[in-house]
């Protein structure tokens, strides 16, 4: 794949300025479509709607994964593993729920091929074996582990029980957008059972709380923690909390969904259990889950006109090595220097692992190179030429600052300083994505407000020009027709009503009707 | 769920001698599955042929994978995932492929579902939305990776492509069994491409040496490396090379699999690359796997009638701390000794992690919770009472020793030596299998020896009586027919012709024709 036509240090006038085109400001979708193929994160399958996650995406899923495991398993979580099939009847115990799901799932009628005809009239294998009943690809897993749940569960002494999923789930989507809303993606789900309300209320905020450290202390992306109004739950649930952050183009992301889901579940599956005193009860039970959407995320919020950014916590690589000799006699030699580099580096302890070094000695252009890898978001750029090997020093370029902006620094005070270096950008980036949110969220106080804010929905933000408005802080008492107004004449919703901060009192903007607290409206993914 | 019904040293007098009932002696098939059942590995679901993997179990299973995932990186291998679904028209792609899998897979042919009239008459939910191309539910992806593998390599310069990838894929088994067979389950798929040839042929070796290595090395189980004969070769593949394994009834297992496919799959999928000299070729292409299957070979190569044995560096837990206390006074002491031991041993790296303590304080009774851990097959239980406190030691049971066979140990001296003992055990395993297949496998050099060696197929076996036999080293020319001969008398199929060991030659058993080395023929599962 060449990188020329996209190097902005080609001397040719006709080249754009930046890496990706169109950039942010021009075209935002384009952008991000342009910045998950610059970076060799994913692409589109011919499979409708999936999509295949490259070895650079894919890396960082198992980043993101390796620490959100060491999270649930520190909170007492165990992972186990149910089937990718759901029969129709245990989907439809739940009436919320399967109503919820039934339009976009994946159906399996058969359980082998034949030769046949097939519908556009050619010869070929055709579908066999009808199957009594139909199963259903997991959308979510509520009543599958709900069936295990119930064996497992008798006595009070078997809860908690505390199990997470990783696995892949199906919901048809007609509108696909690689990570962000995908036929097919992989996801964590949790699902836990509870002798109480009150536990299973505490374990459903306990992992929201979870999910918002992960979002802010290793993506990097500040969330607001909140609850979903009545239109935006879980099919199924009693309460659904999520965290929500704002992407660069200022709408909202939900980045991660948390669900009390009282005894609905419970009583859908038989999950009860015999107390202390042998009376027999349903259990409380939770569901929570994140999926590959966060690296959608994650783009969203860091990347940049030249490609993506990645919090140093969860990059594949921190550093990539470039060697830079034009001298087939000193070739050697600096590889070596660069390879010896590259050792040291990967002892050093950072986030969890050690730090991650490439060392890329392919033979094409210095300049090229370069920019693969900035395109790729890796934190920092080494270069190492004959005369930084002489002097015992290397030339780093950090992915934040200016791609000019290098520095020389001594070799050993480069090993002894680099996680420091990684975190100062780590800080660096939350610090950034938190000062363009809080300057875009805005309190508002009446609807003429509300409406100046974000503008009539019109197509030509839908076709990638910029979008008004930002978050909007306003005193409301929930009203699903009016969400449902709202949704059709702004393309706004409710995002959350925070779970932190002050009570406020207040009167909702809409109604007039009193309110405790303000809630958050954005567009959104 | 009550342990007392299974535990020997209960004093009732009609209780059984061991805690799995039946022995391996009496009905080994039957014994397999409750070893899995008390042991709290895996359950069958309602779900056809589909398993739930248990915390225990899965516990199991990441731990495989870590160390395997180490593996495939440590020569070169990434990771990435690619669609579970695959269209009809890519998987027919491949002639003997898509012939050898068409009659065990699930095919999704609907995208949503409506209410309607059932099979049964009753009303609810029908599949809806037909799709114009049905979807397969991945059996392998050498077909949908195969289509990626054609839009990424373009040069020779992008080979060797070296891809790996974990996940479920779904083949409708008629008769499951928990790890052995399901229609569900769990593995790791290697995908590769080379320019040459000899290139794809050393991958397709080096896999096979990588997977010997973690049967012997970490799952402390003795593989034969060897190539499958033409009826027993992956579908669309040239050569099928394999590892397989004695089980303790004799059984041959097959652990894992690693083949050369030629230009078979690149002339399917269309991948292409220019060579230095602008010259277009088709790649040479591999494929490699081993599945949650090898959780059953582990059960059955270690497992006693008492339950799971398991080998130390792929144990979920290598040892338990029960707190053995009965007065309250001493109780909180007691335990905190025992959190003290356990945070000290935590610190200590073991196999590629550090050793993984459970601290059991749970209010059951002592004899019960013993029982439950040895069933499961933790390394070592270690008692620790008032008096063990009062003199700094511990008493310390073995799992691969006589349950009685306590020792006292000075608790530093117990911290000093638990990687030694953990080692011992896990040599120990290994050095008992080896000796059990070796006195197993047997040179036969006649027809009439062989037939004497197996026994004609009988239900008795089947029935989970005695399997007659073992492994026979033959003389062997090979012959589609015959062996369907033999398998159809004898249940014994040619396992593989061993790539190791010097050339013998001698003539077949069979025919008389010339053969150069032996082969191994055994029943399997």
């Amino acid at each position: 794949m060449s990188t020329e036509k996209n190097a902005p240090k080609q001397a040719a006038a006709a080249q754009p300025a930046t890496a990706i085109t169109p950039t942010r400001a021009e075209n935002y979708p384009e952008w991000y479509q342009q910045v998950v193929r610059a970076a060799d994160l994913a692409e589109n399958s011919d499979v409708r709607g999936c999509m295949v996650i490259k070895p650079w995406g894919y890396a960082l899923w198992e980043n993101i994964q390796r620490s959100l495991d060491k999270m649930f398993k520190d909170t007492g979580h165990k992972n186990a593993y149910f089937p990718l099939f759901i029969p129709l009847s245990y989907f439809e115990k739940e009436a919320e729920h399967v109503e919820g799901f039934a339009k976009e799932c994946a159906v399996v009628t058969h359980h082998r091929l034949k030769p046949g005809v097939k519908a556009d009239g050619k010869e070929g294998l055709i579908p066999d074996g009808e199957l009594q009943e139909p199963l259903v690809v997991r959308p979510t897993s509520e009543t599958i582990i709900g069936a295990s749940f119930a064996k497992w569960v008798q006595s009070y002494r078997d809860l908690p029980l505390l199990i997470n999923q990783w696995a892949n789930v199906v919901r048809w989507e007609m509108r696909t957008r690689l990570f962000l809303r995908t036929a097919e993606f992989l996801w964590q789900e949790g699902h836990t059972a509870h002798a109480t309300e009150k536990e299973a209320m505490e374990e459903t905020l306990k992992m929201l709380e979870v999910y918002a450290d992960f979002a802010e202390n290793w993506m990097a992306m500040p969330v607001i923690k909140g609850e979903k109004t009545e239109g935006e739950r879980f099919p199924g649930a009693v309460n659904t909390y999520c965290i929500e952050a704002m992407m660069q183009d200022r709408k909202a992301l939900q980045a991660g969904t948390s669900h009390f889901l009282g005894q609905n579940f419970a009583h859908a599956s038989d999950i009860k259990f015999s107390d202390a005193e042998g009376k027999i009860s349903f259990a409380w039970t939770t569901s929570w889950g994140v999926s590959t959407r966060l690296i959608g995320g994650m783009i969203m919020t860091h990347a940049d006109d030249d490609g993506m950014v990645l919090p140093p916590r969860l990059a594949p690589s921190h550093v990539v090595i470039i060697p830079v000799t034009h001298k087939p006699e000193t070739a050697q030699a600096v590889l070596d220097f660069c390879n010896k580099l590259a050792a040291d580096l990967r002892k050093i302890p950072y986030a969890g692992r050690t730090v991650d070094v490439e060392v890329d000695a392919r033979d094409i252009r210095g300049g090229d190179k370069a920019w693969q890898w900035i395109k790729k978001g890796i934190p920092l750029r080494v270069e190492v030429g004959p005369r930084d090997m002489e002097q015992d020093s290397v030339f780093m370029a950090r992915r934040d600052r200016a791609h000019k902006d290098k520095q020389s620094l001594k070799r050993d005070e480069f090993v002894a300083t680099i996680t420091t270096i990684l975190e100062d950008m780590q800080s660096g980036l939350f610090a950034r994505a938190k000062a363009h949110r809080d300057a875009n969220m805005k309190r508002i106080d009446s609807r003429a407000e509300f409406e100046a804010f974000f503008g009539a929905k019109n197509e030509a933000e839908d076709a990638g020009g910029a979008v008004k408005g930002g978050f909007a802080l306003v005193h409301y008492s929930p009203d699903p027709k009016l969400e449902d107004e709202l949704k059709a004449k702004f393309a706004v919703t409710c995002r959350c009503i925070p779970v932190e901060g002050d009570a406020e009192p207040g009167t909702c903007i809409f109604s007039g009707k009193p309110s405790t607290r303000r809630a958050v409206f954005a567009k959104s993914y």
